[in-house]
């Protein structure tokens, strides 16, 4: 007799983490080993109010829908979770005959997930719990990169490269863009292949990979100023000076989440004042996440991916695990699947290696450039100036 | 013998700038009467320095390029010009053969048109000008819209509609948009049409046309908490309080250009402060004017048909007028391109109508999202939620 499967999705979706759910779910319906299949409503919580959504009988065309639509479907949380909340999430796994959970989530979720494992483990409960990795900000260990990231890098990417143009045809001011990324700079770097076919991208990236310096920011952008009178700046919502102390105070600060003020608009109002230049901040936050007309072929089809591995591994016996990805080789492209156990990545938080950080720490290298191009998908359309 | 024709662009860039300059070329390019085809480089400065780039022989398979290229793929400019400078335009063109003027953009630039109109006729210079509306924030008289808008509205709609499915996935927290307009809501208000299929839209929309009440504001975001854990407010960038003051003051100032502090940033810490909850600003500034993704398809063709029939109007001899909509129906949707003065036009800024905005001016009427639909283009994507 089939036992039940049971999806939970945790921390800030990302464009693709319905895709692994999409995964998840069409790869479950096939299996006889799965009697229902469940999404906890609104992450952990919803294990622990036994609020599950149904999705054993969702016809293929509704579940399609995932594929392009952003947030999670089924809800996600945040909520911090106790000793005793582990326990009672046990007893009602148990209670409900699951046997496979999947678990979609970040660093944090993974640390939820290792958790949850250890507990049922010790009360011997036999419940086959893998993680699938997701996360906007690519700082996941061990796996090459995680679903999410390079929907997150192409929406940059694309945006930048617009607005380059943008900026191009009126050089009026210096623009200075925030991409998320409280220690790791991958979303900001991925800015970079905005200037995919010769094109202008972005003059400067600073990363919370390296101390923030004003002085050298200035310098930087007085010296650009000298020829060119359009500027476009990529900075990491994180960036710290040399004492580690964040360029600009949190907003607002609970138990799991902290929300930086608006770097990008501090260092506009910097270049302003310092050099008395127009200069405008952007900060799309949420819409980057969100943006589904952005979302990369290739994240799609791996967050799919990484959402079947998962279901797949479940069913055949895998527990504490997470889907990773290895690169194979980067021309052509080729990623494989594997599993690592979570114990490994557990609140672990990757940051970039030096090697794709330039010199000065205001750019990225080729071989960052490398890595990232293929997660991006498809080439962007060409564009045409007469400048 | 054929004359020249010159089209010159002012002002910031929309997302169809460029389609209007691929209307203009072609139209002129099938013409007999028109020798050359010249783009000012970067707008009235380029005039002034007989800067032109040569379009006539472009090919088609290039210049098609332009409808998906954002900012002006000749250069735009805001410069300040002096009654001397019109002289010394209304000499340059007539040194250069140049016969056929079109400008293109918004009342600034109409203002410019209409004096340097008023200068060559009371020189007794044989040219035609005619205008080209563009502008993303909808605000030039007598035409039912402005190419331009459309993109912008259909840009706003389509971020909200995502990020509203990433808040109401994860309601953690109030989001506080901010859209372009500082006296007009226009693009704001188009947010309205992220909840086109029954899906969450916007909360709260709040608009220049109304002064902004802080009271009223938290008030407003107060009673929203009590049902509901996330809140996704749109608010345009020139709110004002009661006594006309800019709720945040602006960051930089020159002749032509104020730039604003962040209103978005600016209401979400109220919210912080005031009722301990936490909210995020989005700002997505020249995102919104740059991004051909979510270009309409509706504005791309009006705006193209708009520098058609600029092109068209200067060549049957029109002149000191702009190219204006008028609808004749809204379901099904048609327009007819007519012709206005430019003293109709210039300078004076459009701004919401009443019956356009809801009595609380906290949000829109059906008036206004009967008239804004058909000017965002294709039907939205499908996306599907579980909760």
């Amino acid at each position: 007799m089939g036992k039940n499967l049971l999806v939970i999705h945790g921390g800030g979706p990302t464009a693709v983490m319905n895709s692994s759910l999409f995964g998840a779910v069409t790869e479950a319906q096939k299996s006889n080993a799965v009697l229902r299949i469940y999404g906890a409503r609104n992450g952990t919580g919803g294990v622990l109010r036994e609020a599950f959504v149904e999705l054993s009988e969702e016809p293929l065309k509704r579940l399609e829908l995932l594929l392009r639509t952003p947030g999670s479907a089924i809800g996600t949380s945040r909520d911090p979770l106790q000793q005793e909340d582990y326990i009672k999430m046990a007893k009602i796994l148990e209670r409900n005959q699951i046997a496979y959970v999947l678990f979609n989530g970040g660093n944090g979720t993974m640390d939820t997930c290792g958790k949850l494992y250890e507990v049922c483990k010790e009360r011997g409960f036999d419940i086959n719990i893998v993680g699938i990795p997701k996360t906007m900000d690519n700082d996941i260990a061990v796996t090459d990169h995680s679903p999410g990231y390079g929907s997150a890098a192409r929406y940059f990417a694309q945006s930048v490269r617009e607005v380059c143009m943008d900026v191009k045809s009126l050089p009026i001011h210096v623009v200075v863009i925030e991409a998320s990324g409280r220690n790791a700079g991958w979303v900001a770097a991925a800015s970079a292949m905005a200037s995919e076919n010769g094109e202008e991208g972005p003059d400067l990236i600073y990363l919370p990979e390296r101390p923030f310096d004003e002085e050298q920011y200035i310098s930087d952008v007085r010296a650009l100023l000298k020829n060119k009178k359009g500027i476009v700046i990529v900075v990491s919502e994180g960036l710290r000076n040399r004492e580690g102390t964040p360029i600009v105070e949190p907003v607002f600060k609970n138990e799991r989440s902290v929300y930086f003020g608006d770097v990008s608009a501090y260092l506009a109002n910097l270049v302003i004042q310092r050099l008395g230049y127009k200069a405008r901040s952007e900060k799309p936050g949420l819409l980057a996440r969100a943006s589904i007309e952005l979302q990369s072929s290739v994240d799609q089809r791996e967050a799919k991916m990484a959402g079947q591995m998962a279901c797949r591994a479940a069913l055949a016996g895998e527990s504490g695990k997470m889907v990773a990805f290895r690169r194979i080789s980067t021309l052509p492209y080729k990623v494989e699947p594997f599993l690592v156990g979570i114990k490994e990545v557990m609140l672990y938080e990757r940051t970039m290696p030096d090697s794709y950080i330039n010199e000065k720490g205001n750019g990225v290298t080729k071989a960052f450039r490398d890595w990232c191009r293929p997660l991006l998908g498809d080439s962007f359309p060409e564009m045409i100036s007469f400048l």
